[in-house]
């Protein structure tokens, strides 16, 4: 059977995560207790309905505790936030997962037993700093608020010269992962490995270092 | 010198983007016509102050003209949203970004010149839909449409094996890029160093390889 996801909560965050899951093929409920939200999304998930998630009695009604995952939207009401995530855990939902404004929000979430809470605007935000002060990162994973994987444009500097002799390692403290070369990947590349002109490099750093890389080569 | 940036409109996302901008080594100014928000933010950042943003005057006398990229990061009040905008602009900031809540005032916000447009909300929606879908992936670059670097939880199976015993290059074709256990990153780990129940690793393949892991150990 398809796996069954509510999302409680439309809002910009609510509506992309709705109806791109069942953009994916899943079975999606979308709740808000905005009437207006409830009828834009209609035609783009399962099964839209207004309800206030803070009344359990209402969620029995609508058959919330026959999906498999709850994931509880709401950013500026942290009492409906809160009780929303109680409610989805009362009715032994197998997973709950909650959106928090905020680290002391998600530390409280975390406690009345969310399964996993997400702080989009916190994540966008520090993502977004690291784009805007490099032209030339492509993507990135932050593995902690000090270390980033990155995926940048070789620097000018750097084309015709092979890994050795750049020595990213003791310049900067980082170390290069894989090198894209059109269709192909060399992962673990050697350090005789010379960087061609339009090579994308993989790297993996503390975000000082990388930020001194733009500026130093930049 | 060091670039200027300055965020006007200190929610959730401005207040991640201003202070990470800040812990990355740059110049921020925090704008807000918030009182409160502004002196939360006042140690975080270079400078901080209460404005409004739609009143040109004000902007001027706070010496905006002087910076060298602004990015408008109110949500809620699009008409504040909009001539926050227009004003960078008239004051000829070389790089003007704004965040929107939706498409359609993406659309207007270019029009009126912004020259790039955010939408973290309607981003950060897709990304975890794409996350949830597939269990145990917590983040990803794509590097081609065949290859991908994930952070991954570490598999109950391998808890407590080493490297070497997993063998995840031989029986996958992935390579372990690193490790991050608690606050400590171990980059390009031994082939003897463990697995512990709650690492996390960043490994480097193929998406077949890496889609295979998840049905063979998920
Ligand atoms: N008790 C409730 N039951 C159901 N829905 C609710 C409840 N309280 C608030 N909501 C809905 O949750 C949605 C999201 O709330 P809000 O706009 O405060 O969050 P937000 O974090 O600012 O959203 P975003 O940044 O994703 O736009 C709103 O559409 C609101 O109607
Ligand atoms: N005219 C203005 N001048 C300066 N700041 C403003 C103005 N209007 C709104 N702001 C500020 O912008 C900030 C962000 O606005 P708002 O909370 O509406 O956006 P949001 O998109 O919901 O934020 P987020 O999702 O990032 O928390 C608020 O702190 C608000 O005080
Ligand atoms: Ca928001
Ligand atoms: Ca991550
Ligand atoms: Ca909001
Ligand atoms: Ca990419």
């Amino acid at each position: 059977m398809k796996k069954q996801f509510a999302v409680i909560g439309i809002g910009r965050f609510g509506y992309s995560l709705a109806t791109k899951l069942y953009q994916l093929g899943f079975d999606v409920i979308a709740i808000d207790n905005n009437e207006k939200i409830v009828q834009k999304i209609a035609d783009l998930v399962t099964y839209s309905v207004q309800a206030d998630a803070s009344d359990i009695d209402v969620l029995k009604t609508i058959g919330l505790k026959n999906v498999d995952c709850v994931i509880i939207s709401i950013g500026s009401d942290l009492n409906a936030s809160l009780m929303a995530t109680l409610n989805a855990k009362e009715l032994e939902i197998s997973e709950v997962f909650a959106k928090a404004p905020n680290e002391q929000h998600a530390k409280v979430l975390y406690k009345i037993g969310a399964d996993k809470v997400f702080l989009p605007e916190r994540d966008m935000g520090r993502r977004l700093a690291h784009n805007i002060v490099s032209t030339n990162i492509l993507d990135m994973i932050e593995l902690d608020p000090d270390h980033s994987v990155i995926e940048i444009n070789a620097f000018s500097g750097w084309h015709d010269k092979d890994l050795r002799r750049l020595d990213l390692r003791a310049k900067y403290g980082i170390n290069v992962i894989a090198i894209k070369r059109g269709t192909e990947i060399i992962i673990s590349p050697k350090p005789t490995e010379q960087i061609l002109t339009k090579d994308v490099m993989v790297v993996i750093g503390n975000n000082k270092s990388l930020a001194a890389i733009q500026k130093a080569e930049g």
